[in-house]
């Protein structure tokens, strides 16, 4: 018996329509270094998903996405504003400091991973602009759906944005788990990314159903000038790189993306309510996406591990449990059988 | 009719035992980053391949697993000594200065991209340890088989790395085409490879059939100490590593690695003896594996442009021929036919 | 008449003491880049100082001082946790991260710009270590005197350093104003240093008499391995290194470097009480070096501006006064005179 | 008796003038980070003397002025054509690599340390524009005397700028030597920098009787942009920086730099001219600033070194003395005398 694992999306396999994708995508000779057909044609493809003409660039990893993005929209000496649990300053290994050549990161507070206007402008004013001395605020970085799970709603993110952009400072948006908050808004890709003033997206695949997948899409092609020489240089331009826009193109066919999407936050919707109606279980945050985070008591945690249903407990900064919380990740491939059954072992403990 | 390629070898698309392998991989969940069975089977299979115990790490592309490598073999300030023409001079858009925050490269000499023990001694000597004002030596950096299709025998390459080792630089090979080199030579991987005195290789997969697989093999496990955290950070840590190593699981069952290369090489060879036999045609360089250079007139390279066969002029630093070169080169999927149907263009023309 | 200033101790020119010391310097000439007589000669000065055989290095600037030193005592991934108004974090313009190649600062909170034990162990527990995704924990930095006007006591700082040993994190001491904290506390140069746990000290020189004058303190040979490389390759190497080594000889001589500290210190204390006696009048923190912070009504900073007495507002992370702190800084050549008169105008208004 | 020494110009100390412009500098407090009225009225002498409005930006060491105007000049992924021999290759211990970011330097040869628009124009069509894999040719740098002793005319200079202009590159005039360069050629500074095409000079006053003064020259403020960034991240803004603007304004005070520049260059004359007459000693270039490069038998290295006549071994890439060459360097301190008792023992032995 397979074991079942609420312990992250990335313990998921591929969704068996990418790997047709790719293997559709792999007949005879194509351009490398991604000038071939299929590569065009699917940057043509998000281009129509986001309404909009923009420039579109593959790379395996969200580190790396994210890294590139933000080695462009800010200087070596800059400042990046983001939340103190986001992954770029909690999971990343100190890689956005990395690409951009030493950028500071600034870790701001929020409930839930979500930064509001009040908090980046409270920043701002704090760490005030003395060119030269301090490092100068170059960029805000969010994340839809956060790492706490939850989600921006349009508005929300249009008024940080404007926060942001008054400020002078670009908006980065780290996407991994873009598509659930899509699916789960049911809001346009662009209503949540350029319309609400988001400058470069991190669009990714990986957690959701792709194998390696992830696209840094930028809005304004200007700022993309010499992305492909970043990407070249870090070692993310792959020669076949054919093989990431077949997962696309799989990704994209029929709405896949928002399908497994769905599935996923729908069953950690199930999983959120189950769990709320067992006593002694708190949620922690709001269930939005794929994420339940919840506060049980240890021997539920150790039976639940005894038992083969893996998960993790959750440390971040700022968080409201001081410690104690664990995180259930749902994915594409979570049955509501799985859940059933887990919630069966919670109850029993 | 699919357009006939000598472009690259990174043109060709995966051998459908790899595509096989990644769909057996996808079976039920695994642990991210590394830690799942499969990745450690792999990391096994390595050191029975290459007869000793070592630390194996997988990236995408070759680029990563040069630029990481070189970045745990030389500070910050030290001095690479490389080939003129090798990849990480030539092709990585300044990818190891990157990685290892700003090493120097140090392009030397030397006929068909090899460098010889006297080269690196002068080197040595011309670039004095002047501490610290000149940047020290800190390692050496060979291309096994070489930017212009040429192999070290086993005993040039101990001449180099002993020359290395009594300056105290450790040896760095970049092995994309270690397979092609392993096959040309009928030498154990082990003999090309630690039993010379090579520290650490980048062993490729990408360019002989594999979709996006590297390994960096340390063969002196302190030497690996960091890498994790330093593969990370670059963004080359793939959440679902399975996928990298199932496809190294389909590269060494039943010697597939070895029957991809032989057969580029064998087509090498073909394509090179039948150029030969040309009148007008010149072959640069002697042809070891599975790369042919030779020069031919530029209305024989416009007709076969022109009648859908690719390739590229090779504009090279040390380049004998003063610019006017062609590069072809031979993959797994090359057939004997289209070999043929090329030769027959040539004539023609 | 010369404006009188209370907005820097870096605006206050060099005791006289010290061009003396230059000049004394300036005979013959000396083997350029630190090989000369003088600069071995205030280097064992400096050991005996701090009763310790260490390795001495002089730079010019405490943000060259700081960033060097860091960088040899994190790696490029690692993450070095400082107080959320410490120079380094607020006023180097991202220069650790620079120099360090990477590294991320993790900024945390405290009064008076000091950091407790129980800070630094709640920032490691909540930042956990999880190889190789969060930025390990690699170095604890702290500041004596801080930045706002505060110092630690021996059994402080030694509880800081147990700290940071016990999470195997060394101790770096931004001393910039280190010759005033020794002035103020009366302790010996070693109990403030090695003898509390601090593996690397920035002793500065600049902010207390000289032109440009810093040195970093290995107090653990080993950790000095690479320094002289980084220094070099960051400019930070003068070729007439004797010209830094002449203004520690003077700084040294007769005690100046006590005596100078003391009466900028003295100073600031006149400063302080004159200011708390005055009504509508606030001291934000204790003054126990060269420092006053201090509220004042608005009509106040302005007509003490007007009438030429500089100050600068001073905006800080976890400024007690929300953003209302006027921050006054004594220098070796402020007089009795200037805050008398100073004093007089506050009070008027 | 002082030992005599023509180990290199920055063996000699300060001269007279620049320390009692430090002292004039002295009087009173002075606004800190460059905001100064003499660094103000400094900064407009420069645009005076190169009858040009210029942005000047001062700092401490040759190193720090070639790296960070380096770092503006090109992309981190760029690549810097410069001599093999020349100083940011040589002997910054990759210090441009590190200001950079990782931008490449491609090392050419050229006789005496200097460039030809030939060897350029081949290393470009040799290095050709691949984007993204091969690093973009990105800046020419150049010096100017040469680490060989030499000397551009305004017409090789110009013809030089032309090429790299021709190619989209700026160029960089590393001038640790400029004044030297001014007085040998008599031509005017704005001659020898910007009309020849220079974009950004690197302006050294260390070598010619400052204690530590270098200024970074932008002809084109544009460039300029965020030059204060960079510099104060790598901690190279002095606080105090008044007194790098003294030594140049007692640099520049009555012609001092050109009388300092002639009296050097003028000693090597004579040097040479005696080293020349003598039997078995051969100059290797022709002496044109204040450098003597010459072959003399091995014993008489040695007698003069054991009759305290400091020189050193000069080891360079392209040498065209097989590594047997000898350095004597001459400054604005040495004499007549000097010169006749080294002859004195080069001609008995």
């Amino acid at each position: 018996m397979l074991p079942v694992t609420f312990a992250s999306d990335n313990w998921a396999g591929a969704a068996p329509q990418i790997l047709d994708a790719i293997a559709r995508a792999n007949e005879g000779p194509a351009r490398a270094y991604g000038a071939d057909d299929l590569t065009k044609k699917v940057e043509a493809r998000f281009c129509e998903i986001f309404e909009k003409d923009c420039r579109v660039f593959f790379v395996a990893t969200g580190g790396a996405a994210n890294g590139l993005a933000l080695s462009v929209l800010t200087p070596p000496y800059g400042m990046i504003l983001c939340h103190e649990a986001s992954h770029i300053q909690m999971d990343e290994c100190a890689g956005p400091e990395f690409f951009t050549g030493g950028a500071k990161l600034l870790p701001l507070a929020g409930f839930a991973g979500k930064l509001t206007p009040g908090v980046v402008s409270a920043a701002l004013a704090g760490f005030p602009d003395r060119p030269p001395h301090g490092s100068p605020a170059s960029c805000l970085s969010l994340t839809q759906g956060t790492e706490c799970g939850a989600v921006y709603s349009v508005s929300e993110l249009k008024a940080l944005c404007d926060t942001a952009h008054e400020a002078g400072l670009p908006v980065h948006l780290d996407g991994a788990r873009f598509a659930n908050a899509v699916a789960a808004t049911g809001a346009k890709p662009a209503d949540l990314s350029w319309r609400a003033g988001v400058d470069t997206l991190c669009f990714g695949g990986t957690k959701n159903g792709c194998i390696a997948a992830e696209a840094v899409i930028f809005f304004d092609p200007e700022k993309a000038a010499d992305f492909e020489f970043r990407r070249k240089r870090a070692g993310h331009l792959w020669s076949k790189t054919r093989f990431i826009a077949a997962q696309f193109d799989g990704y994209f066919r029929d709405g896949l993306w928002l399908t497994l999407a769905a599935r996923a936050n729908a069953m950690a919707q199930k999983l959120s309510a189950g769990l709320a109606a067992v006593d002694g279980v708190e949620i922690s945050y709001p269930t939005e996406i794929n994420e339940v985070f919840a506060v049980f008591p240890e021997r539920v945690a150790k039976a639940l591990l005894d038992q083969g249903y893996f998960h993790y407990p959750w440390i971040t900064p700022g968080d409201p449990a001081g410690g104690a919380m664990q995180r259930l990740v749902c994915s594409f491939q979570t049955t509501e059988d799985e859940i059933a059954s887990f919630l069966d072992v919670v109850r029993a403990v």
